[in-house]
């Protein structure tokens, strides 16, 4: 599906973002507002994580509704572990976010990205927002950037699915501050789909895309992934309108796995011949989370023992070790669960390239998965071990 | 329970260890020979990867009979992923130790380490066991010695229980070539314990001790730990028995956390308030993988967000987050699930030493687990990326 260069919004979306004070001088944005000219139908899946923000647990009832205008932002404090405090901050964000807009409060959703267990400034933010909202932009990237933390580079995809357009903009798993890996996304359309069709279409493409991104195991407080539709384009089919949308987060979700804390490259694992779609996902799931997996791509070592090694710890998926088959980068490693006779200088330079694709057939049956990963290197341990919560 | 410094096999256990030539000249024994004067009840525990290496395929045989007289381990290369051949080679390792020994091959478990996906040079290991056969030493470090891979030093706990002694033999988690992470573990007792009651005490000791431990989340193909009770100091009932093992694995454990690759100090986590000792031990098993926790540790840094993110991403684990208490070192970090005023700069200094000991209380039970591991550092990404396997 081709994508628009640079990215634009939908009808009826524009954008705006500032520094409000809770980052310091010189560190780019911190405050971010999406808005639609007119109530969207909405859905959205937050955090499965059983300690989330203040503005998950708020988010959550807001939602209920079906309907947003307003997607509110700020970045560097995450409003996580502040107890009811937080809870009455976050939805101070909302109000003044629907003030500053004119509109009802129960139409604005907010997220907060950062450091956990500090409170959040939300003086700053409420000043901020009636500047924010007189200046709306047509440029998301403007948006993207306010959300940034310790991503290296703004993250938005825009295409058109027939008369209509859908563009995401997204942040992490680059490391918060970097307290956790939290991705935030929302995708904004003009196209006409109805709520429930919404919410079930979002939920069935983040479970083939964001569900199965993972940079570190570790699972965020904060994790939000919000659609809007306003509906200014007209009427979109179910069917495009999923297509479009699975394009959209499959893009974001490479982008985010690509710019994993200290990563070097994109790692793609596709496991195919599993006796059950689930199990698929755990194997993929396994592959590209395995420190040894990881540490083999940053090396550039067809280490293909480490293969097998995550493929046996799925101790619950069915696996046949004598058809085990295996490529990477398209060069088979693997053949009836032995290793084959490859050109390890071929594989290695292939391993050296951006993406790196891992391929695994467990030989029972016929359902497959893909995971989205990254590499394990210095960078990420100097980014999460050299720092100060505090 | 004191333990013997230094460590000394139980009546009627002796070793010996060589260079057979797996390993280059220089590099340290890669053969090592454990026996006792008479067969001994036995029971073992294997890997449960499903891609599991050839000694432990025939070792799940051998152990079927419940007795062992001897156990041959080599280094280097862990015969996994050989097909029939590594089954054969397997088998010929323990004929030749048995003819070696003039003892039944029935009664010889055989275990390898190291490279994946390498034939095991069995000419080199049959050649050298006669010598080794002719030169058994009544000293448990020589055979530690020889079955090491990247650990850092021969790992020997022994500990007397009424006149009997228990002796344990271990290496990793340290990485093998690296590899993968191997964890061997031999335990030798003159106590007089039935066969039976062997294995059960085993099976519950391993679940606590080794089961709880994991520097890196890899599941190794060759896991093997085998206990031989050979009776000559007379019976010793089974709840002392129970409690000398569980003493002597507890201390190999915490030795084999401490060696983890690249590891600079021991984590050790106990998690109280659980519903049930199976969610104890999940969340336990939660906080000691995450990198975010294990880089925090290596980073001396009280970041207790990391804390809570790592108990509330166990989604099926009963949790109260308005109850959250952690502990780091005895200081409290977490009350009532909120970050408490304690003292950052003392708290930065206990995360400095070793032991490192996190407690967590998820409020809500009274069961209770603990978990051992390390912390993520440079170390473990230059030892596993900066590699080759061949």
């Amino acid at each position: 599906m081709p994508l628009h260069d640079p990215p634009r919004f939908p009808i009826g979306f524009r954008c705006a973002a500032t520094r409000c004070g809770i980052k310091a001088e010189g560190e780019g944005p911190d405050l971010s507002l999406f808005v639609s000219e007119v109530p969207a139908a909405a859905a959205a899946v937050f955090t499965r994580n059983q300690v989330p923000g203040a503005p998950v647990q708020v988010g959550r009832e807001i939602i209920g509704a079906g309907r947003l205008q307003a997607v509110v932002v700020n970045s560097r404090v995450s409003n996580v572990g502040r107890g009811e405090e937080g809870i009455a901050r976050s939805r101070r964000m909302g109000e003044a976010t629907a003030r500053a807009l004119n509109i009802d409060p129960g139409l604005v959703l907010m997220s907060s990205t950062g450091v956990i267990g500090v409170p959040l400034p939300i003086e700053k933010i409420e000043a901020a927002l009636p500047g924010l909202a007189a200046d709306l932009q047509a440029d998301p990237i403007v948006g993207a950037e306010g959300i940034m933390t310790t991503d290296t580079h703004p993250k938005v995809v825009s295409l058109s699915v027939g008369e209509a357009t859908i563009t995401v903009v997204g942040k992490g798993s680059g490391m918060i501050e970097p307290n956790m890996a939290t991705m935030l996304v929302y995708a904004f359309t003009d196209a006409d789909v109805e709520r429930r069709i919404l919410d079930r279409v979002l939920r069935r493409v983040v479970d083939e895309t964001f569900n199965m991104l993972s940079v570190d195991t570790d699972t965020s407080t904060s994790d939000t992934c919000a659609v809007l539709a306003n509906g200014l384009a007209g009427l979109v089919e179910e069917g495009p309108f999923e297509e479009g949308l699975r394009a959209a987060f499959t893009r974001i979700t490479e982008m985010l796995a690509r710019d994993g804390e200290g990563a070097t490259t994109l790692l793609r694992v596709t496991v195919s011949g599993a006796a059950e779609r689930a199990e698929a996902r755990r194997v993929a799931k396994s592959l590209v989370n395995s420190p040894l997996v990881k540490t083999m791509v940053y090396g550039g070592d067809p280490n293909v023992g480490r293969i097998l090694m995550a493929v046996g710890k799925c101790f619950d998926c069915r696996v046949d070790p004598g058809a085990i088959r295996a490529d990477i980068c398209g060069v088979s490693v693997l053949r009836a669960g032995l290793r084959t006779d490859f050109d390890e200088v071929e594989v290695r330079e292939l391993l050296k390239g951006d993406p790196v694709d891992l391929e695994v057939d467990l030989g029972v049956g016929g359902e497959q998965a893909r995971a989205w990963g990254c590499d394990l290197t210095h960078g990420y341990i100097d980014e999460n071990a050299a720092y100060y919560s505090s």
